[in-house]
């Protein structure tokens, strides 16, 4: 249920409790931000030594506060929970907490505290929070007004994306400083972002998303309702999850795993700054994505070819155009002109510039492209900076009709040598996004052209928890979850072992069981041929238990990893991968949050790097990869019924044309994984 | 050897023949362009219509001209030749061909009358040469003066790069514009400008690299001799190729062939203008490349995360520091601040901005650091944006400290949200490069601290040339280099299969002969276990001849391809992939310029994506990685010696923990691979 943070960002009246009147203290700069608003809500300073900040007087107590509905709190570390006791008796609806140093149980009680009084807390430990709609400057830096709400657990990176922000046209709706997310948290405020009238979309900076399938399903809802959500996550790599440990204390998740629910949620997932400003502004366009088919429009073959080389590094295609499409663009060039794609004008630009903005007519209306993107010269014009500036008003408005042709139709982007130009200031003013730099409007189409993904299913009820599982069990719970197994018998004597072997056919497997990595050292025996050999392996094989099994011919298919295991913060984790012994040094593996139906099942094996080896290919034949997706999507709906499983995996699943079988099977319990984890 | 450029570059004088009194033809703006040179040479203008260009009067014929040593020559096509007649006549050692639209057959034979002349032609279908030192502007544009050569197939690209280069404080010592390259071309070019003592570095912008070896050449001869090459080849992608075709006719190379000939000339390459002139600019510092370990030096933790999450996605390391350089650190901050890696001053920046510097000093001083970023907050002292502006001239003298520190030792480069700061501007003077954007920064670092490659053999004499050579030819040839392979016997009926079968160990591989992959369609049986197996095969498989093999135990090692290809730029390519049936569909796949030697092999096999299944993993041994780099080499020597053989290929080579053996092998002749494609 969302919670209501009207008292965080349209307060009737603001304390900052710890205003100082020396500049040198953050109390001063907040305590002058938030009087910036003075005209909006009233605000009352209160210091302990009193004094004044921009001719107002400080109270000297937080007894001596009128009624208050937000208090910023910026006190030393020791008085925290007096403060935050004196103005919940003022009334407070909402704190915000820029305190930081609590340890963990008093931060907890003061948490309890703030909600057993009804309000909400954001903090400690954060720079502050600001709606520049309602005048609420309650944080330390103030931010150029505009529709972006920037949800950042660090400081610096909001002062960052203020600047890229404003050089692209755009500014900050609101703005909270994460901090420890002791109570108000990240999903919490993606939903009142969304709601709010004056956001148009959602930044978000953090290290540690918390409540992983809250996160999915507040972006769901947000991009539903049409506002879009950009997400910066910190901490992907080893080196970054240890500066996200020393920064915040925060819990990373594994990179995939992020990227996946980013996926499920659609949102819309970057890694840099400037990429997350780039793609707000694109985002501005509201353009439809169709496919990842873009025509390249330039003037000067170069730099066609060069945008045509970058799209592709992107995954993004260039493909040469119909004829149809052909025809139409030949109408409005010259015989020099190519129109294959890349559509080079080659030179007709400067003959007649609005033959820039008939061809991109032409491209938005041809069904063999998906997006566009225009590179070079365009903007040259009305630069002045050549001697070619006579066209600049030609130039202009050709611009303009390209602006016309662009908003809410086809992903577009715009490349110019020239981006301060007066050219380019029309596009950039329409919503059409223009970049410096052909790299980062290949990086910006490939995240604007990408398909809104299929969701995320709800967590089924948790079945009746698994303990320790040995081999034989795990087999039997998946088979009885409808993943099919190889035939085996479980042994122990040779007595047992004649008897099950007689119930097989040859050629045998023989398992020794109890060890993690049953192929490591030796614990498993292939290819034998017959009851003498199975006996002669049993013999040498030392293990208090056996597993017989049939043996798969593995040349006819392909050996997959399904696995699956509980992220702390997201839950389910269902991975698919080339499986094997090479699994772990191929690392070709992808992952989505569970359950995933049969259909996202199939998405996620066609996802592989390796993929083409399940179709046919020299000679072998297409594998079922139906049945290998209903093996994927009963383990991770059998995982996501069992919190209690920290890891599981069956390794091989062998793929064959005709079927898909599990070779072996694991289950670890989170009991199990911390004892190994621990030794 | 190198040609005589010096008419080109530093003229005495200058005509320009096609020179035009009308603003709107390139004519007057190449005029324009000379003239103010005309302080340095004589400069002098032709035109048939006489006219006058900046109040001098043009001459009506070229047989008017005085004595000219460098003629540009922008005329009607059809007038071409006898411009250049004229200017033979009257002395011309360097011609400029601005003209574009000659036939192949009379663009030859104007090449054979300039070089009779002992003259040098550039173009045609150029837009001219400039020599800012000598003053020499013989073409549209003008550029500000500067270290950087930029040789360039695409003239608006140069007009990119000049404006990159100039926000990056650098400028530009000569700019030629390739054109057709029809008599000089960039090999040339590229040795005329590492010559040149007011040129730095060397920019280029090339579609068609022609004289691929010389390009290697020359750049290695460049690069040794202290002037980095920094290098962007257009038409890597399909739709880049296509591009090219249509914008300059030309014809690209395979871009894995043109990223392995820049890895062995020691050339820097890019993708895109912006890191050219990103590359370029960090070249000023004069770096000196140690390995991949970078430190990240920041004052807020989300950007220090940031930044290590980046650097991991390009390839570079972000290791947590050894004791004794985190002790050396922790001299120098606050105990909030993290010395691990990244070293995140935590505030203690705006305290004491000297903490910059201190820690910088450490870094470049730690054994355990290859290379160091900076990134966040430093430069916002001194950018007056925020309320620290005291702390500017302290931020100014840690960046001069910095600067000191920087130059010449390990590769530096600094992220700054303020980059137009006054200590930013500190550190780009000194040649220390500053960034916007931290993927810029990465991007940078990556090309940096790059190793220097092992260079490029000389070909070898071409030995006999091969006709059609057909399997087990083929085998011969290949076992003569070198090679081993499996026993195997080449039969027509029974009777020869039979006693064949008897010379080798069961069980059999029969494989019919005369098709380009004999595993396509069943032309391969394997695993024969006996004589009557065999002899059924043999009767199933319907060819002229068959070869029977002894059947190598796949199951024991790893299967790759090895082959090689005669480029027609860059002559011998060597591959090595992984092989077998799924070699198309996996495209793993390294190349390199041949012949290599066994070191340089090993190097290959090791930038495989599954290098480490060479390497010993779950249990299974390590496999005989010298064994196969001979292979590689072996084959690589021979077909530096066959320029004759378009393609050939072993696929697969068995590497086993005890060697590397051939199991099919395949030549195809430059004159057999063109029956194929005309068909």
């Amino acid at each position: 249920m969302d919670r209501d943070l009207s008292a965080l960002f349209d307060p009737a009246s603001i304390a900052v409790v710890g205003a100082s009147a020396d500049p040198a203290k953050w109390g001063n700069a907040i305590a002058v931000q938030a009087l910036r608003g003075a005209d909006r809500h009233r605000v009352q300073l209160v210091n302990r030594r009193g004094g004044e900040v921009l001719g107002r007087p400080c109270l000297r107590s937080v007894a001596e506060l009128d009624r208050v509905d937000l208090a910023v709190l910026t006190v030393p570390e020791a008085g925290l929970e007096e403060a935050v006791d004196g103005v919940l008796t003022r009334g407070a609806k909402a704190l915000v907490a820029i305190t930081a140093g609590l340890a963990p149980d008093r931060e907890a009680a003061l948490v309890a505290r703030v909600r057993a009084a009804g309000a909400v807390l954001v903090g400690p430990n954060c720079l502050g929070v600001v709606d520049n709609h309602t005048g609420t400057y309650a944080a330390y830096n103030s931010f150029r007004p505009g529709g972006v709400a920037v949800l950042s657990q660090s400081g610096n990176l909001a002062i960052e994306l203020d600047r890229l922000l404003a050089a692209r046209g755009l500014g900050i709706s609101r703005f909270v400083s994460l901090g420890n997310q002791a109570d108000v948290g990240l999903v919490d405020l993606i939903a009142a972002c969304a709601a709010d009238l004056h956001t148009e979309a959602v930044a978000v900076y953090v290290e540690d998303v918390r409540d992983g399938r809250g996160f999915v399903s507040a972006v769901t809802a947000a991009v539903d309702g049409g506002t879009p959500v950009v997400v910066l996550v910190g901490g992907a790599s080893s080196a970054g999850a240890r500066g996200a440990q020393s920064h915040t204390g925060s819990l990373t998740s594994d990179a995939a795993v992020v990227a996946a629910a980013c996926r499920a949620a659609g949102a819309h997932q970057v890694r840099t700054p400037r990429a997350l400003a780039d793609v707000l502004a694109a985002l501005r366009q509201r353009a439809v994505p169709r496919g990842p088919r873009v025509a390249v429009l330039t003037d000067g073959g170069g730099h066609g070819v060069i945008a045509a080389d970058v799209l592709a590094t992107h995954g993004l295609e260039v493909p040469a155009l119909s004829p149809a499409t052909q025809t139409s663009l030949a109408e409005h060039v010259w015989a020099q002109s190519s129109v294959a794609n890349p559509v080079d004008l080659a030179g007709y630009g400067e003959v007649d510039p609005d033959s820039y903005a008939r061809t991109f007519a032409a491209l938005q209306d041809a069904a063999d492209v998906d997006a566009v993107l225009v590179t070079g010269y365009f903007g040259g014009y009305s630069s002045g900076e050549d001697g070619l500036a006579g066209l600049g008003p030609a130039e202009t408005a050709a611009a303009k009709q390209i602006a016309a042709d662009a908003v809410g139709r086809k992903p577009v982007a715009v490349q110019s040598i020239f981006p301060q130009s007066e050219a380019c200031r029309v596009l950039t003013e329409a919503g059409v996004p223009v970049f410096a730099a052909v790299e980062d409007a290949a990086a910006t189409l490939a995240v604007l052209t990408s398909p809104r993904a299929r969701g995320l299913a709800p967590l089924p009820p948790a079945a009746a928890p698994l303990g320790p599982t040995g081999y034989s069990a795990a087999r039997a719970v998946f088979a009885a979850a409808g993943v099919p197994f190889v035939a085996a018998r479980e042994v122990r004597t040779a007595a047992e072992l004649e008897a099950a072997a007689a119930d097989l056919p040859a050629p045998y497997v023989l398992k020794a069981l109890g060890r993690l990595h049953k192929s490591d050292g030796g614990g498993v025996v292939v290819g034998l041929p017959d009851l003498p050999a199975l006996l002669d392996a049993h013999a040498r094989l030392d293990a208090s238990a056996y597993s017989v099994e049939e043996m798969a011919g593995l040349a006819s298919g392909v050996e997959l990893i399904v696995g699956a295991r509980w992220d702390p913060r997201f839950g389910p984790v269902v991975l698919v991968g080339t499986g094997g012994t090479a699994t772990e040094v191929l690392g070709d593996v992808v992952v989505a949050l569970g359950p995933v139906d049969e259909a996202q099942a199939q998405d996620l094996l066609r996802g592989l790097r390796t993929a083409a080896l399940l179709d046919e290919h020299r000679g072998r034949a297409a594998l079922d990869v139906p049945a290998a997706a209903r093996v994927v999507s009963a383990v991770s709906r059998f995982a996501a019924a069992h919190p209690e499983v920290a890891e599981l995996e069956l390794n091989p699943v062998l793929v064959t044309p005709t079927g898909a079988v599990a070779l072996d099977a694991r289950i670890v319990t989170q009991q199990e994984g911390q004892q190994w984890t621990s030794h």
